[in-house]
């Protein structure tokens, strides 16, 4: 039998009134943009990581918005911060990923472009210091048509196969010492004592030795970002759960789980970026980047996302049996309809950007190009809420324009 | 700019009127089900190759009822079904499935139980004569709980991992060389003089390698099922596209895509299983499994899946560049309400069960308990009817009963 889940919400007053509210008249033509993205994940922050994370959050957002300013669209953004992301050995992707069982990295990534929706992916990959930089490229090869004897080329690759795939598309190799640090290795032993504890421990104790291991583990990276012209773009990467059996592959990996990116189209009034985080499986049987991306064609973005939180993930049928349900996720969504077009000579784009988590914290930076730095927030369920079972939800609304021609 | 296709429906009168429509009263306790599945996918079957795919998929049926008459519940009927096609070596699953470009086997297969909504699925898995029964080993293991320090099982694991998890769970190797056929290792060497011509020759002949190479290597299976209980479950096993890169992972691996099951619950009417075979990335990046089986919520059943493959398959955004859409899918709903219950003293199981391809053929085997043998069926578009822009559509409904106590 299904049992009823006590969902509580936190709204937390000092975000859920906008964050920043803004007219741009910008001489230089159609400036728009804005990106939000969650480090490290959705786990669970002490103040003394919470810093890095901060850090590493600004830098990424610097980097896409870098790439914006300099005439790169959506796609190439994401890119580019999520590169970033990888590269910091503080969060669980690229450099600094979780080691499996056997104490390998193997990472998933994947990315999608709201403007073609296409979409590439790589699982349980080995030796590259950039999986996002892998699923981009299949991405784009996809869109340069078949290959010989009309083979569709391939969206999603795996294992030591994508690793090969990689090289002869000239991404270079990485040694998997370069990309596991001391943070890593050390988790890693950590872990394995406490494994070889549970094993002889009863059932009681291993449940608390589980909420440990997996809040340390849950690390990972998404972003989402709108350029000047309109278009959307998601993208995620994550090293996967700490102690995973080889070969796991999570959500970060899995087409509408990890993430989701539609332009606006037809019956769609808005445009959409979602990227998720938290525990591979669960993110995976909810499909939840999509759920949450179809979710905000509602008016109400904020009570949208509220209750796909709720409906589609907390007390998903799809997770009857599970009592503790962690995940976060990022969305953005766009339009430059209604009120947005309120003065004739701006043509503003409405940007609004929320994110929610079920863990005990997920830290997130935002940054659009008239800024001059990124902000960061590490936003917390309040003090005796029960991670998995609660929701925290917050974001804010920003109006981007340009003078029109 | 989205190209508007052409579709052109064809709906053979043959089969678009109910192919059987029985109530039967069975004295043994609980008696319902219907068992349909796909083999030899959705490729182009010569009429020599008819005869030996027809066999298969009577041999799966029977498979299948068997299970189901000892007591098995769908998941259990599914599975044993769906191995009898990997068994065989004219399909493209398990045994006789298509090498990749280095020449070697690697497999993906998934299964769903309507039931509890648990998934299993492998990708690129080389070693393991029946791939499925490692997808159906992670659904149990899902079901079991958590491992040790509280890891949260995998529900999809890829390649070398894959094959050791199934064998450290009791699933035997099976050496390559036994699972390669002499017509999959001539088809290899027949596909590579292809590519290395197609490489040589200018775009239009290419254009028709493509065709003529596609064609060959879309043979691949699946199986939905109801049971007595009216549960569905849907499994789905491939060997994936002919001289696709290692590591490639196909719909059949992807949740969603390559098949979907759920028990009828609070909003959704009917109980529904999918499957579906074709190109493996134009099958993820429209999500058909998931998309068919929503759509299968519609009052009409036969409208609905029209509607699902002409707008969410040929004609969808999300392949809008793409003016060849190769694929197929079985589906299978039921309810136990309306009209059904006409009498007081039979309780009335209404099954359609329906199959739509774009391709040129698909066959098809279906059998319920009160069949003494299977029938089956090759759905061809008619001559002139051009594969991937055109569809045909085609199946019955079937009333099951039974005696209620």
């Amino acid at each position: 039998m299904k049992k009823k889940k006590n969902v509580i919400v936190y709204l937390p007053s000092c975000h859920s009134k906008p964050l920043k509210n803004l007219i741009v008249r910008n001489k230089l033509k159609a400036f728009y943009f804005l990106m939000i993205f969650t480090s490290s994940g959705a786990g669970y922050h002490s103040e003394s990581k919470a810093k890095e994370y901060k850090h590493v959050c600004k830098r990424a957002c610097q980097r896409a918005v870098d790439r914006l300013r300099a005439g790169g669209l959506a796609l190439e953004a994401v890119t580019s911060a999520l590169m970033e992301l990888e590269d910091s050995p503080f969060t669980n992707a690229g450099t600094g990923s979780n080691l499996n069982l056997s104490g390998e990295i193997e990472c998933d990534a994947s990315i999608m472009d709201g403007k073609s929706l296409n979409y590439g992916a790589v699982g349980a990959l080995s030796g590259i210091k950039n999986p996002v930089l892998v699923a981009r490229r299949l991405l784009s090869e996809t869109q340069k048509g078949k290959l010989s004897a009309g083979r569709i080329p391939p969206c999603f690759l795996v294992g030591k196969g994508a690793e090969q795939w990689a090289i002869s598309h000239g991404i270079p190799a990485c040694p998997t010492e370069k990309m596991t640090t001391k943070f890593s290795l050390s988790g890693y032993k950590r872990n394995k004592r406490k494994m070889e504890l549970a094993e002889q421990v009863e059932t009681k104790r291993k449940r608390q030795l589980c909420e440990e291991n997996n809040s340390a583990c849950l690390d990972t990276v998404g972003v989402v970002v709108v350029d000047r012209e309109g278009n959307v773009a998601a993208a995620v990467s994550s090293g996967g759960l700490a102690m995973k059996h080889p070969g796991r592959v999570g959500q970060a990996a899995h087409y509408g789980c990890g993430c989701w990116a539609e332009n606006a189209r037809d019956v769609s009034l808005y445009s959409t970026a979602v990227s998720t985080s938290g525990s591979g499986e669960h993110l995976i049987r909810t499909m939840l980047a999509r759920e949450c991306s179809t979710a905000m064609q509602a008016e109400n973005a904020h009570q949208a996302l509220l209750e796909a939180m709720q409906n589609k993930f907390i007390s998903s049928p799809f997770l009857a049996g599970e009592d503790c349900v962690l995940g976060g996720v990022i969305v953005l969504r766009c339009c430059t309809c209604g009120e947005a077009q309120r003065s004739e000579d701006i043509q503003a784009l409405l940007v609004e950007f929320l994110w929610s988590h079920t863990t005990e914290s997920m830290c997130v930076g935002y940054m659009s190009a008239q800024d001059s730095k990124a902000r960061t927030h590490i936003s917390r369920l309040p003090p005796g809420a029960v991670a998995g079972q609660s929701l925290a939800i917050e974001g804010g609304v920003c109006r981007l324009g340009t003078v029109s021609d």
